[in-house]
């Protein structure tokens, strides 16, 4: 159990921020909200345990009971925001035609890295100290678009494993997010600019690796360039 | 200066290998070369000073006398093998057609990969506890492609400065990277098919992004996918 600790008595007649009581599930929440946001707005080593702990009211010791170290605290966070950002890619209205539901996951994609996006780039750059662990969050949120992306596209069961096409789709994942860090740091295009470029390199793509499956069930709902 | 050590005698009749003394810089690039075969054959971690000294015919101490650490040995390696990287890319036949230019380069590039497969991938996905200087060798061999891309093909001129082609470009190469890594992870293509692939996807966005420029330049002499 961690321990309870006593408010402290003000100081100087500043009232300190009171200290709750919250049950375990709720505290490691508490502290997984306030650990994403803090590592969404600053550079990782710009994120001071001691902050996050007087943020949440509580002794820096007992932060340290739910993540031992600020890595754990950074690494978990990272998988939660990785959880909602493919939740958020995914959940396309399935009536929707195929172009729509490209952008509308591509528009989920770009609303997530603009409010992260000093964040964004650091990880996708390996700046932040990246390691096996954080890499492996990073590879699994491309997986998990891959698989969604095969299993969830109209034609897709027409071409599943042919390797042209899905190296092909590994690679325009791989196009979003170079475009995407390019667009951080050097934003020229609006996000619907930025979103339609992705979206027409997608089918000019799928033109290359899946002409006659996207003939008939894509192309002809793509605007022309 | 290093300071110079005797021969050891040898022991249970094994010959060592003899230690020769060399010129600080002919030495640095003897540490350097087998740095980079190293570090390219093998994990990071799997990668030992001490063999690396041994196999130089040096001691541990000196080793650490050119780079004091693993990771500085690392960086430097990892420097010149992006140096080589750009240039090998990069040394295209002037007189080449502008889709033999880009065949040219990717063929250097895919042999690049091939050759340091399992490095490769590491590097590419932060795997092998990537830093900010990591980061900035890769991040410098994109930028200079991406700078010798512009500059060098016969059409850039009439595009510097825009936006959603410079965009494009950025993400083309987010693409060769992740098809790449796929490749190396799962080898289904052959080394040409991956290659003819990379090179209509190119053509492709071009088509998206440069319509006009390209059909005069270019598109002549790309086959039909």
């Amino acid at each position: 159990m961690p321990p309870t600790r006593a408010v402290r008595p003000p100081r100087d007649g500043a009232r300190p921020r009171p200290r709750i009581r919250l049950e375990n599930d709720q505290r490691r929440a508490q502290l997984l909200a306030l650990a994403k946001r803090a590592f969404s707005d600053r550079a990782y080593d710009d994120v001071a345990i001691d902050d996050l702990a007087q943020t949440a009211g509580i002794s820096k010791g007992l932060l340290y009971h739910y993540f031992p170290t600020k890595r754990e605290l950074y690494i978990a966070g990272l998988r939660e925001i990785a959880d909602e950002l493919v939740e958020a890619i995914t959940r396309v209205p399935p009536d929707l035609a195929p172009v729509d539901r490209v952008r509308t996951g591509l528009e989920a994609y770009l609303d997530h890295v603009a409010r992260h996006s000093q964040a964004f780039v650091a990880l996708m750059r390996g700046g932040i100290g990246s390691d096996p662990e954080v890499a492996a969050v990073v590879e699994s949120v491309r997986t998990r678009l891959f698989t969604k992306f095969l299993t969830g596209s109209p034609f897709a069961n027409l071409l599943a494993g042919d390797a042209r096409f899905e190296t092909a789709v590994r690679g325009w994942i791989g196009f979003v997010e170079a475009a995407s860090i390019d667009w951080c740091v050097n934003p020229r295009l609006s996000r619907p600019e930025l979103c339609e470029l992705l979206t027409q390199v997608l089918y000019e793509i799928l033109r290359v690796v899946a002409p006659s499956a996207l003939a008939s069930a894509v192309v002809t709902s793509v605007p022309p360039p």
